[in-house]
């Protein structure tokens, strides 16, 4: 008999017959012998509507991040109520959970919580009387007792963060992919799922663009050593697993190729090569809430440089708003110059330590297909170049044979 | 400076534009120097479509008890978020609480808890930082920590129960009427709101289906002396105060007549006249869910007796079903006799504990006019009488006319 923590997002949730079907495949895992806690989302859809009528009695301002906890935790604390109803209606044993019930305790930071500590008292003694615990997503509690929601892919997280309280032989995370792929097979039919990835190489890849999860879920698991599997509730197909690094992993240069769509690119121009400016830069695009992705910054050989980051389409007014006015104070010379209707397209594994040459041969299968490189950037187990976007999708097709993926 | 609570039913709090209509009163309240405290129950509708899906999810067996507190509890909880958000929108200070965070401890008995305790602190550490609470009505918790709800009228329970745990000076239940009435003002046009009434008679004129609140919240408020208003919503009129009886209130013999429509009438005849029989079929009917009214049974010159009581008419099928298969216990003669087409009709006053002749008075109005009296039932402070249904409406305008209402 094993534990096993399952995880259902909104979309496997969607509705009360899609409730039902869930209900009967966390039945099914009980009943072949496991204990199961089932982590659950708020149905698709409900999310929105709560957050829309937030908005109409809080017309002219942000409502108040406390409510809006109090408010989306009541999505979950849905779910969790129908499902254990269906199980139950099936003559199995489930019970309800909320995140504060469940002794899941977070910091007081409203509306993106972290979590602090886990207390899983209830959901032992639960398990131990061979209940189904089901338990709600995306939510705690504050050390003072209010309620707190835990943020984008909360749910993901909470799945990860019990896993490792109860010490789980399993978490997977069922969701409506097979796993992940080595592209996505949208833009390259030749795509096919990784059986095994790294965390790291899990981490890039959500970075650059592949978002099955959150990176931070990712992270949670990295540091608590929490092996988990992505698979798909609609099916019975094995997924992907994600775990540590193993000798074995690195025989495979690269793992997955991404793409990211919608970018765009900031260079300023002419910038005095001296310390503290780079900083300027980024305190004040930081300060407006624009998030950056690249920074590429060349050695210089005058007193002056050129830095350039990219960022999505959207955040590109706003950056150009934030660093106008510092402009001058940037180099008397400064101009600045924004570029959008690009894309970037990295390769991700963690064979590339091992294995040289990967930045080159990539870049050597982009040439010959004629596809200029704008900006290059590069970890120990990432390099990502910015291409016009129009050439985006040929060029994953190019790069994902040129690697045998 | 007094404290008050306040409580807004589910057609109050419908939609965001009542949400953002009930805010703007409740910081009016406080604006006007008091402290408040308002308990609201689930937007009108949301209820019934949780049991819809609770139902869709459970479609063979009634949902799980307490999943279903789990499910339902969620309506206030989204009703108080966003009546906060509301209220803080407008530049007040509000926090939303559950029954759980208030400090309201009930019984474990899911979808129909008691309160058995409140421990208010954090209420009163929250008013004292001059904040509105916005409390869930409806809900607790169990004392080992399950999500419990209170049943019918249970958010009546809960501004009642809170103004009792805080000592509040006044409870105002806001509804969609002004207040009690002498009779149903779409029955008898000249009815008119009453402005005082005992604890005794709103009891007795709920029981008689003046349902304006239900039995129960009445009762606990007699119980621990909570004097309260039933007030309109939609407008300032003052309301009728409910408080304990006062010499005064004798001077009005009769303070309203209330009717009661689709009862339904069981008579079994030729019982045998001894100890136990009586027993025999109420026992029967207890077991069976049927809730009856009033009970008659006459003084039997012979061994032999008949036995009558009424019912709300949609029970009178199961009822026969009931009594059938034990009639031959009942006596060698037994039979019974169902009717239905009748109605109730109460007059109600604690003033007819000094004054005689309401009874004769009530019965020669009815008399004057052809009306037939079928049963007769008193209490110290009701006298209520069974008649044909078609002859209700104009029997309650008699009453209330022989009573110079």
């Amino acid at each position: 008999m094993s534990l096993i923590v399952q995880k259902y997002g909104g979309t496997s949730v969607g509705n009360t017959e899609r409730i039902n079907s869930v209900a009967k495949r966390i039945l099914e895992t009980q009943r072949a012998g496991h204990q199961v806690v089932a982590v659950v989302s708020a149905m698709a859809g409900v999310t929105n509507r709560l957050i829309e009528m937030a908005n109409e009695v809080s017309p002219d301002n942000e409502p108040t991040d406390r409510e809006m906890d109090v408010l989306l935790a009541t999505g979950e604390q849905t779910t969790i109520a129908l499902t254990s109803m269906a199980i139950n209606a099936m003559g199995g044993k489930a019970i309800s959970l909320t995140g504060a019930q469940a002794g899941i305790v977070t910091d007081g930071d409203h509306t993106k919580a972290r979590i602090s500590n886990i207390t899983p008292d209830e959901v032992h003694r639960l398990l131990d009387e061979n209940h189904i615990v089901i338990l709600a997503g995306f939510q705690g509690r504050s050390p003072d007792g209010r309620i707190t929601t835990l943020g984008r892919g909360g749910s993901d997280l909470t799945a990860i963060a019990m896993a490792a309280a109860i010490d789980a032989d399993l978490c997977q995370i069922l969701t409506d992919v097979d796993g992940v792929y080595t592209c996505d097979p949208r833009v390259v039919p030749k795509a096919r799922k990784i059986d095994e990835i790294s965390y790291d190489e899990m981490l890039e890849m959500a970075s650059s663009g592949s978002k099955v999860m959150q990176s931070r879920s990712v992270e949670f698991a990295k540091k608590f050593g929490v092996k988990f599997e992505v698979r798909s509730s609609l099916n019975e197909n094995p997924g992907t697993i994600v775990t540590e690094e193993h000798p074995n992993m690195e025989s495979v240069v690269v793992r997955g190729v991404s793409i990211e769509r919608e970018q765009a690119k900031v260079t300023i121009e002419n910038v005095s090569d001296e310390p503290g400016v780079a900083a300027k830069i980024f305190h004040a695009i930081s300060d407006s809430g624009v998030v950056i992705d690249m920074i590429v910054q060349n050695v210089s050989k005058t007193n002056q440089t050129d830095i350039s980051f990219t960022l999505h389409r959207s955040d590109l007014k706003k950056a150009k708003q934030t660093i106008d006015p510092i402009l001058k104070d940037l180099g008397n010379e400064s101009s600045i110059e924004t570029t959008d209707g690009i894309g970037k397209l990295s390769v991700v594994g963690i064979g590339m330590r091992s294995h040289s040459g990967v930045a080159a041969q990539m870049f050597a299968a982009l040439a010959n297909n004629g596809i200029n490189i704008q900006m290059i950037s590069t970890s120990e187990i990432k390099t990502a170049v910015i291409i016009k976007e129009e050439d985006l999708e040929q060029s994953a097709n190019i790069v994902h044979s040129a690697f045998n993926l």
